[in-house]
């Protein structure tokens, strides 16, 4: 059964939230195959390094300044769908982030006006075909593809509203694979607070409504096996559940 | 003077176009801004390296597979239009391409199949501050910023449909600044033919109306002064021209 979860943003009201979200409980949430969060999405703004322990784990240093590349809307799924490797990776990785959900044309804003750009808060898993990026890293040439293929950006399952989350900096995240815990931390470790990064995102670059921003992964990545199931917990923001399968051809 | 020249794929025909270029011609080309030539446009997709020359300028080996990165959408701008550096950036380059245009809803499509998935070409300039570039390079970190900012992707001036581009892999390039050459080459040196590229993009990944494919650059990238006028040409797609400004706050 498909459940429809993609609304514009000038829907967007906790009225319409809570509707979908008492509509999904009546339902029994687990059999409900929700779509993306967001309706319209132009890019997806993703940050490498923002936590300390996962810069170490990657064998890289923490940067001076936010490292952004892009997952394009195409990548997009959502809560209790397939994530689906192709057939030319063997290495799927997850990582658990909290992803900024803009809800206004956004270009050169103050750090300290942040919140006229945010419109709530949802789950993301930047899934990433490690053997993919791996081999470009060792070349010295971009690994947007690694990240790019459809389903590597499940989110969701519900956009959480500015008021329901009101100190987006002190979330603990959370990633599971078949109940074990994979990934855990806490968003007020992030490197660059969410005001810097739309403060730097948005210089010289603009923001639009739908557009996220995965603020980056916490330490823990881990290879998936074909059926693993991800559970993706950002608490007060919601659990994102997602099966991974891997084509053969 | 506006004049638009966005218009949604259902309309795209040759009577549009000509239509346009009619009055375009009556009205001084010169004189009129465009707009971009794809008004639905989810990514654009980027391939580094794809020519031997360019590969050996930039000191990296060619690749054994094409290597894709994305700009955003928000990054377009139309010919006639000015290219803005943000201030954060003070080494400006010019990159001409020829960008395929795609027509139609594309997933897992066969090289040999590619035309199916295009709607025409256009000509693409992969404006990069090189600076901030260089700087993510050192650090072994990705440097989609550097390419994704407002008015970073000039494109057009029109969409040349597929039967006005019999052969796109015959195509002269060239880039001139305030008419001296700095970019000449032929698209028939591609590492990766578009059949190919086509086919890898799409492995995976779905293509969509409007998404751009930058078939890459060729040797000869330099850097650019306030009031610069680049005009990038692709024979017989079109000539875009733009000039360069810097903002210094």
């Amino acid at each position: 059964m498909a459940l429809l979860n993609r609304f514009g943003l000038d829907r967007l009201t906790g009225e319409v939230d809570r509707l979908w979200a008492t509509a999904s409980s009546l339902l029994d949430e687990s059999a409900v195959l929700f779509e993306p969060p967001v309706a319209t999405c132009t890019k997806i703004c993703c940050l490498a390094l923002n936590y300390v322990e996962h810069a170490e784990e990657s064998g890289l240093e923490v940067p001076p300044s936010p490292v952004l590349f892009f997952k394009p809307p195409s990548s997009l799924t959502g809560h209790n769908r397939p994530v689906v490797a192709p057939a030319r990776t063997r290495h799927l990785e997850h990582e658990v982030e909290l992803a900024v959900v803009i809800g206004s044309v956004t270009r050169d804003l103050p750090a300290e006006r942040w919140r006229e750009a945010v419109a709530g808060y949802t789950v993301i898993n930047d899934m990433t075909a490690r053997d993919l990026q791996l081999a470009n890293i060792d070349r010295n040439v971009p690994w947007d593809q690694a990240k790019g293929f459809d389903t590597f950006a499940p989110a969701g399952p519900y956009l959480a509203t500015v008021d329901e989350v009101p100190d987006p900096q002190a979330l603990e995240l959370r990633l599971e694979v078949d109940g074990q815990v994979r990934q855990r931390a806490n968003t007020k470790q992030m490197v660059f607070g969410i005001p810097q990064l739309i403060a730097d995102l948005s210089d010289g670059m603009t923001l639009e409504p739908g557009d996220l921003i995965a603020t980056g992964t916490i330490a823990g990545i881990a290879p998936l096996q074909e059926g693993d199931v991800m559970r993706a917990t950002v608490a007060g923001v919601g659990t994102l559940v997602n099966r991974v399968t891997f084509r053969t051809a």
